[in-house]
């Protein structure tokens, strides 16, 4: 569960907009990638400071400004000035331990998003995605680089589909859509371990069943816990009469609400499936015990008459008059094989054999 | 659980809207059947590209264009482009793993739903059904040929009930009504096996019990899962100021609704017996352990101080004035006779045997 | 849990307001009962087929017309045409599934009720009643002959209190307060039965206890899956804006409510009852087998280092100069008890004994 | 559980409206007190009939009637008629099986509570009090005399606070105030019960610990049943619109609301607490349980293989060497003890000791 | 659990608004701290009774008037009076069980919160704090003195952040954000207790972690019984339209919003991870009874048969044909040892072992 929860006890006392990173850290220097585009043109390049962007700032084309690395306090303190950001979204951005979200500041929407991208000894690792969407310009903050944007540049580069021709409320839509695939993939994984865990359930329960179920229950209440306040933050831009989303792009952003809405259907789909599982588990445990114990009584019972009937003529009575008989011996031998026999009867009688 | 959930990863990082098709693959040629219809006349034919539709496009009457079959892309982008689809539309129909849903896009209402119609292994099947509802025609979109619109072209073309009479909407409706009376039947077998179960409960329940429940429950989780999405779709239908939809049809899907209620409603009472019978059959569990273990501990209670006291008489000390005794053997077996008749008799008291 | 739900199978595929009876059969002629009154007269008597209330339809009074039995399908056929119902009304008083609902369709409006009335196996039983409520008129529909109407018939009879001067929603008020008090009675019955079994548990819990629990709690579960729509169906009476309930009669639909939301209340608090029992059940369980396996355990403890000492004294080695002790066997004998009496003291203890 | 839910039975079939006290009978002579009060005056004086009212009715201030015992029909027929109450009101009033509720018929509020007074058995005592607020009167009715308002007419008598200066509303609130005030009492009692559980279910938890906490849930069952539609009523108060209700009065209603809603929050607390605590009383067995076979498990596991041993060498085989051995029998016990020791390693390595 | 529900009891039977303080008693005086400031000066002084403020209160600035104690009754009068408070408000200051709230009083808007500060014998420890906001002044009521308010002062008194630039809302968000910093302080030591159990819980669960569970679950009630009205509270303020509140404040009250948010889902979380690790912990108890039946059995079924056959010939009758023989003893011990290990293989195919 290590660094779910972010330690924001370093903040308190601090005003709040007061700009502290909060998160793990990955490296000292931002990446700061700048492309711009339109229907005509795509260029890309890396710029060291936010001062190398006044240049552009006017030029023709959507400019989308990426920035990887959180930890220069500096860089965003000249971002939020030069684009006039909510001191409120800047300590957002740089606290990684939000719940997704979207809040439209009028001349800007601010978004809030968790990628999930991999796992890690059992644990689903997640990274937070923070979108400014303006009327011309787009700003992505991620906490390390990645290759989550990879895809849409390639398609940008390539000219396919319809993201050169729209504006930057379809790229934000482009963004959100490659973060909720994304959960796809988790849950692709976590349905093979799900199917595996089945599969032994019936046969070979072990302890460590147990465990798998804990870890897969506990990285669905991790899923959960962002994927709600996710569906919200879809579902207000869907709403949204933000002029900064076009009528046209609504219909995309229902797309990807029905999407989220899938997800959690599956996941608590999962849920609900993993308690059946528990149950299962702990009842084939009962069942287990009610088998041991089963051969126990069995043992006992048909070996604890045997036994005393052997301890009696192992008495030492001097007047003990059937060990004097001929056939004595065999007698009892063949009494103590008659109540081992009718033992058996019983059992099978009470179906434990 | 196996293909419940689909693969979704391979579409991962395409743009939205790309059509490739997500689900199980049947055949490769898709089926196009071709009905044309109102009150004086009934025509249905088969045609192997869309293009043969223009001739018939702008004839008179309802126009029901039947596909069986996903796999033919180039097919979908040409319905698409025919009829003026959205390209999110197109993706929906092709991807296979849609949650049902009604969307209106003004031109045209989209509907999915699940056609559950069988089971194999225990698992309930289900086909995607997609509906396109426009002013004069239907379209309609199955994974592969079933038997599902049998019963209304039958009506049709006997002319029987309203269908003949009445637009587009009241196919649908038709449609719908098909799907969720499958529905009942997937519950009529549920209910059997539940019957059958409980009589099994109190009689003999062995682990496979357990399973059986176990099952029965993934099933209740599924149906759930495609059915409050389903009683959306159509309580969507039926309150829709379309004009697509004509008022006098409203009171068919509001029946449709009440028959969608019926089922969430019997699922869920599924549901509450299912988790009640867990708990019976957990029960059972326990009483019977506390029977194996009563017999076990009636048994060692009795011959353990009859062995012990069986085992004094074997020592071989030289002094031992019991073992002298004329009746000393039958004395100490009147003794064991009567410790095992206290014995027994407070067994008896405490309601052991 | 049998015939709890409906077999519609044989629906499948029918148009819907295809007139089908789905439900149990009781008699094959449904048997007419026609009462007309106001204030100043009361008339009752039974009529063969519906043309015979022609002549009666526009004479003066409330005309109140009850059918006894469902299987006439061309009786119904002949009352919807006659009323001008909505197929689909006809449809829903033939299949005796039906949840509670109340439907507005102008002219008249539509109430399916459910009608407990007695248990058979623990199992309790119900019938459907429908209910036309028209201007000067009203329809009610049974499964079969009951003797839920004797009582309001009586009380017109002897012309006391409101309900001669009301209107026909003042009847139909009359006949849902009759149906809900059943459900008062239902509770009582089960009330006793939970009194009955809460004594029970402390006392003497058998697996039967666990039994009736279960069938308890099944009964609950058919009671709430009708109470919740009959709660609804009353609720939209009393906020319904047709003209054919009267303001007056408002505030008496309000009081069943009120009574429908008690018995809810109780249905809940009656489950939370049962749920708690079943947790003392097992607790209970878990506590005997504690107890059973003390009982073994003090056995066990006691006896084998006993019979242990037994034995090593019955050895037959040549040398074992205890054996050849004048005092060696009450002196082992002695040591026995020592042992036995620490065991016990030990258990004294640890409170086991 | 026994008088918790009335027999309500005996009124089904009898016309609504019917005046029939249904309730625990207490005398058969109701009690009525006449309060007159303004600021200027205050009267207290009992009167035996209701006309006696009659010359009191245009007399100056406020008239508070309060009524004692419900099982004079007569004198409630004449109050009825009196005051021009409707007939559901006085059927109300007399079945003292009514959940909270508030209801406003123009002319008067009608308000239902109930008041928690003591534990008989561990169960709680509540009785139903029924008020009428009118412009210039107040009635209230209790099932039999108690000190529920001694507390306001003292202060009435002394002039203490602004019960003297406000209106009926405010006499209203008082009243509510003093029953929502004994929830405190009620709750109180619970939390000390809930203490004393919690100290002995760590130290001596034993099946009396089972049946504390259960009637606990059952206590808070009935309180809840009854919170939850008193919190309804006081919130309509608060919200009502009726010219009944003061401006200046409706924050007190609104801070009574508040009081529900914290008596609520903690029934919700004790509850999740009790829940919680029956886990630890079930963990608690099964940990003894444990414990209990360890001790079985280790007695048998040592002893067992010490009297096989001995049993082997009671055999009466004639040529058995080691019987001939010179210190055989000390080189067996010796063998005895290591085995012994070995074992006590092994579950020492366990933690079983 | 002590002292977390207040005596309320002492206050029965008192009218509403009476001046008694409920709640821990920690000093008779109370202190109070006058803070006059704008964005030119910041002025702090102690003063001792409400009289001193009269001189300052319509000098230039922001007045805060802190009150740490309750106990001091005139005092509070005073302030009442003096501020023209109501009774009401007045009462919930001095009894310190409120659920955090937000009522407007139009003049001024009043505030409760739970400021949460530590932990004693694992019950965390909360104080009341109340907020009245008004245009220019705002007053502050602690149970005692705390540090809760220093890093503020600080603040101001350095003149850093937005604090001396605002209105008396700004410093109102300043002082919920930092008792809402304090949940996530608390919900830091949470979660490190969370993990170090969850560590414990695979390795070497003991009935103290059963404890431990118990406690946090205790402790994870408590705060969300203070959470969800603290969160009602928070997102009052932030949608008021009351014109105490700036537009441009709005933002920062819904940022705290998010912060609660944030803290019930992370409090949800835990209470989901204790949950299962209770069902975790169950298992485990079971799984290491099944370990200690197995030893048990194993041992039983190999020396039962033994034993017995120890037993057999440990007879002491006359003609026993097998003691005779010459290799009958190691014969004998022979089939014992062939015995022992088909048993031992047996349960090794069992996988017993």
């Amino acid at each position: 569960m290590r660094s779910k929860f972010q330690k924001r006890s370093k903040k308190t006392g601090l005003s709040p907009g007061s700009l502290v990173h909060v998160g793990s850290k990955y490296s000292e220097k931002s990446k700061i990638t700048l492309i711009r585009y339109d229907e005509t043109f795509f260029t890309e390049k890396e710029i060291s400071q936010i001062a190398d962007f006044r240049s552009e700032k006017d030029k023709q084309g959507i400019k989308w400004l990426n920035i990887d690395g959180l930890q220069d306090i500096k860089l965003f303190e000249d971002i939020g000035e030069f684009f006039g950001l909510h001191p409120l979204v800047l300590e957002d951005i740089l606290n990684t331990d939000q719940r997704p979200k979207m809040e439209d500041y009028g001349e800007y929407i601010y978004l809030v998003l968790r990628n999930f991208h991999g796992q890690e000894n059992g644990d689903l690792l997640s990274d937070q995605v923070s979108i400014i969407l303006g009327k011309d310009f787009i700003l992505s903050f991620q906490e390390r680089e990645s290759d989550l944007f990879d895809s849409i540049k390639d398609k940008m580069n390539k000219n396919k589909g319809r993201i050169r021709k729209e504006g930057t409320d379809y790229l934000a839509h482009a963004i959100i859509d490659n973060i909720v695939d994304n959960y796809f993939i988790v849950l692709e994984n976590l349905e093979e371990k799900i199917e595996y865990l089945e599969d032994d359930l019936v046969k070979k329960a072990t302890p460590s069943t147990l465990d798998t179920i804990h870890i897969l229950k506990r990285e669905l209440i991790l899923l959960r816990k962002s994927l709600w306040p996710l569906r919200e933050a879809v579902s207000s831009l869907g709403r949204s009469d933000s002029p900064l989303i076009n009528k046209s792009t609504v219909v995309y952003f229902k797309d990807i609400y029905d999407h989220t809405i899938a997800i959690i259907d599956t996941v608590e789909t999962f849920r609900d499936m993993l308690s059946g599982m528990l149950d299962i588990y702990l009842s084939t445990i009962s069942n287990r015990l009610n088998e041991v114990m089963k051969v126990l009584t069995i043992i006992a019972t048909i070996f604890m008459p045997l036994t005393f009937i052997a301890g009696v003529y192992g008495m030492n009575f001097k007047y003990m008059p059937e060990l004097e008989f001929r056939w004595g011996y065999f007698g009892v031998l063949g009494i103590m094989l008659v109540i081992a026999l009718l033992m058996l009867m019983y059992f099978k009688k009470k179906k434990w054999i």
